[in-house]
């Protein structure tokens, strides 16, 4: 493929709709410029569920392009939410237009 | 990239809202853990349509981290919808924090 | 991983809302055969926004997988998009069963 496009990681992050405020505020504070948010279906093992409680079992998508380092960062970061909430988070490199 | 995360192959599959259920208990039958599901939107012209049927044409994107045999297996067997639905799934490598 | 699926290149857009009918005449002038759009809420830096018209700001987002060399055409058609909306796009090789 050509390579006169920026290249980045894309990291995708899978998750409990409750975390969507902490998730941008890590984000900003990271330096991110950008993401998209989009409301998923789905079922899982993966994390500790906050249970049945009405309006929390939904689920999030929220994908944004970042730096090799960031995205270290970012999913190093993000190993802590496993532990009480249901998240999965995954990368690969992509190229394009974007900053 | 660093290499203290696991690694996968997301596979997403994007078809008839119609063929759900069966893709389900075609993920169960594999053995995976987790999935998310999307309604999308679109056009193609890949594989056969149901038809004009009220509530048939939706299409949904359907995706799951799995490992190559699964992801191996999973395609294989996605191959005898697309004879009589439309259907379209890729793969790709992927790497975070995921069983 | 096997080598008996179709390789290709999945391109991804997101984008204002406002640019979908250019973006499938686009599509379709390059011999794409198939797409998917989601809505997506987002936060971004890119581009110039067209503002806070009432029902412009809404974002999309746009997936088709192609040939390398139309993923090409389409990137470099799409930056002059980016001057004045806000638009990314990037892709990566995926395989699978598609056309």
């Amino acid at each position: 493929m050509s390579s006169s496009f920026n290249k980045g990681i894309l990291v995708t992050i899978v998750c409990e709709a409750v975390l969507q405020e902490r998730l941008i505020k890590l984000l900003i504070k990271l330096g991110v410029s950008g993401y998209t948010i989009v409301p998923v279906k789905g079922a899982g093992s993966h994390g500790k569920r906050t249970g049945d409680i009405a309006g929390y079992n939904t689920n999030i998508e929220v994908k944004t392009i970042v730096t090799p380092e960031i995205s270290d960062q970012l999913l190093e970061t993000l190993k802590q939410f496993t532990k009480t909430h249901a998240l999965i988070a995954f990368r690969h490199n992509v190229e394009g237009l974007f900053d």
